[in-house]
């Protein structure tokens, strides 16, 4: 069965089509800066990836142009674009589809199989996700319109994992009727990545996925950190929005909640301003003044001793280990950590930096097995015989996405 | 050596009279709703307690008061509102003054002998404490014309015990310009009281102070949590203002910074009532519905079963086990965790829940040792031989203030 896995921004769409059998990528893409000329990077399984500049004006012209270097006798086959990288012989061979949407809302507890009543549903969720939803919708409706309403389609939450929260962990300390007014409560995101974590930790370790304790840290240009019990989220950083928690790239996570008063008053900024501010000129860019690339700034760190650069690695592995101890409380220990992301898979230093001193709380790294683990590959960096297991599993949400879609279809059968 | 005790907010007067070299408290007072029909509490150390209403326009005012009752001799000796119940026989017995100050800002890392010089330094610090040092400064100068520039007096700043904390660990991930612009970085309050606690808690366990890691909370009203390496803090739960950190009596403590915007727009409120929601509607009093005191919620609780009086308990104590947590992270593990404040010294169940399920950390609370510390009294409530001993001190910060005031006197004598 092959599985079309869109993941939709306000200005981008992200594909993969995924032989959901055998678990393998036929192709991905990626088509940037829709609604001008657009940037389109298409790569097959077997053969080059494709870069190239053409003007695509929305989400629908995206999935259009994606169809094309998808089929092999498709319009446009012989034009340099994706000429002869086709992966399927018809439309007809995309069996199902698997959006990425970001916010479930309390709505969606779990991944849903996409029908109007859903889509109506999402609508009412925008609200929540004013950013992202609008964009996961206008790909679900153009890849309805295109492929037909008889390939069924399933939207994947990012929050939907973290919907085993109890109610102490994502409410928040402020005034009960906000929450029954509008639903102001911790969601948590990256969910598709950390159930994909926890999954993958319990194949390896040939345990159930509802036997495992552990902390799960997405570590890329969002981070975020989640505690689960039993295979499931009870806690996790990231809150009613992707801004509170770890440390990010442009993102602030934890502040004072005075400092929004306090700094648009004295800056001159309306909250929108100051939004874009915590989101977008924070994190690790905003104190390193250079960057939001932990590898530009581990780079800097070493070969020119930058104060800055030293100062925003300390400030992110401080935030991370803090959560790290908050969530052994959490869970009254765990059985592993598991370090994900491009950071956490990418970055040996920070995961050193990490568990540097941790010893007494059973995290001990080791030196050796830790600078060997190849990128984009899965590995145990931890000591033998301590009491917390340490991995690097790489995430792979596109995979998740189509294994959850598999999931969904296979407990409603299709209607058509 | 008499040293006056001043704590000064903006409508009320805090009093203690305090014998330094025994550290015998003569006299306590509290002027309330200065500005108006005040109340008035005086309570010598040998008598009881006179409570009254009288008006009181100012914080002169209310020193005046306070010096007729402290007087013996002194005009309204004779009246009903304190007569026969003073300590001192002329105002020339009391020897020196220390004042409370909330902020010290960056300028004071340590408390400070008051000259003009110093309080214009606290001046200058008034943006960052808007609420707190006006009425502090307006207390320093009543003092100073009441009892003359001859007696010397002391400014105790609430963050010069967080002044140790290392910079990755006051930084927010905010642009650094901010910080550098407008000092906004993580400040810390609680100061006095944690550093009583681990003074106290390093006398009883027979050490030196700078030889004890601790994580000590403050669990009245107010809450923080404090990260303490060998006598030293390095890490607290408030932060620029006392807003951040540990669910409170009406503060929220931690939340999405992102809140701030989405719940001003969706309620139509201004920056300034959004601050007022965050500090005086939320915290146990907004998750509850009911009170901002734990005492009340504990007993909703066990005689009603109230579910959001649960709810409220239930979000304090996760925050209070999440910090923990986090600072044996920061810490790499600690020594003791002291409980102090009006929750921390009097709650034992509250006590008991914080601790529960801990014992992986090396947190084990012993029940019957938990039950039996009476209000007001020191104890250790842990199992004898667990990693960590659990230790429950009443705070008093009165009495510090005390202590630094001599002590700051003894490093610079009196000039006059």
């Amino acid at each position: 069965m092959n599985v079309l896995v869109l993941n939709c921004g306000s200005s981008s769409l992200k594909f993969q089509l995924v032989d959901s059998v055998t678990e393998t990528r036929l192709a991905r893409g990626v088509v940037e800066r829709i609604g001008g000329q657009a940037l389109c990077t298409y790569e097959p399984r077997h053969g080059e990836a494709r870069k190239y500049a053409e003007p695509i004006r929305d989400h629908a012209g995206a999935i259009q142009r994606m169809m094309r270097w998808l089929v092999r006798a498709g319009v446009g086959a012989d034009d340099l674009t994706g000429g002869g990288a086709g992966v399927i012989d018809s439309p007809g061979e995309v069996h199902a589809v698997g959006h990425r949407v970001v916010h479930g809302g309390e709505s969606f507890r779990a991944h849903a199989r996409i029908d109007a009543g859903v889509i109506r549903e999402i609508e009412d969720c925008m609200d929540l996700a004013p950013l992202h939803n609008p964009a996961n919708l206008s790909g679900i409706r153009a890849a309805r319109a295109l492929l037909g309403e008889g390939v069924p389609m399933v939207a994947v939450f990012d929050t939907a994992f973290h919907s085993t929260m109890p109610e102490a962990s994502y409410l928040y300390a402020l005034p009960y009727q906000l929450y029954r007014r509008h639903r102001i409560r911790r969601y948590g995101f990256h969910g598709t990545s950390h159930a994909w974590l926890a999954q993958r930790y319990a194949e390896r370790a040939g345990k159930p996925g509802d036997a495992v304790d552990l902390i799960t840290l997405h570590l890329g240009n969002g981070c975020s950190a989640c505690a689960i019990r039993q295979g499931r989220s009870v806690a996790t950083s990231m809150g009613f929005t992707p801004l509170e928690g770890l440390v990010m790239g442009t993102r602030c996570g934890d502040v004072d909640p005075s400092l929004v008063e306090h700094i648009a008053l004295k800056e001159g900024l309306s909250l929108r301003e100051m939004s874009t501010l915590l989101n977008k000129q924070s994190g690790l860019f905003g104190v390193s003044g250079l960057t939001n690339d932990m590898r530009e700034l581990l780079d800097e760190e070493r070969e020119h001793g930058d104060r800055r650069a030293t100062l925003a690695i300390d400030l992110f592995v401080r935030r991370v280990r803090h959560y790290i101890g908050a969530y052994l409380a959490e869970l009254g220990g765990a059985e592993a950590i598991v370090f994900s992301g491009g950071i956490g898979e990418n970055a040996p230093e920070v995961r050193r930096r990490v568990c540097d001193g941790l010893g007494w709380l059973g995290i001990d790294l080791d030196p050796a097995k830790n600078a060997a683990v190849a990128p984009g590959t899965e590995g145990e960096v931890g000591m033998d015989g301590a009491r917390i297991r340490l991995a690097v599993i790489p995430t792979d949400e596109e995979r998740m996405i189509a294994r959850e879609t598999v999931a969904v279809l296979a407990q409603r059968p299709a209607q058509g």
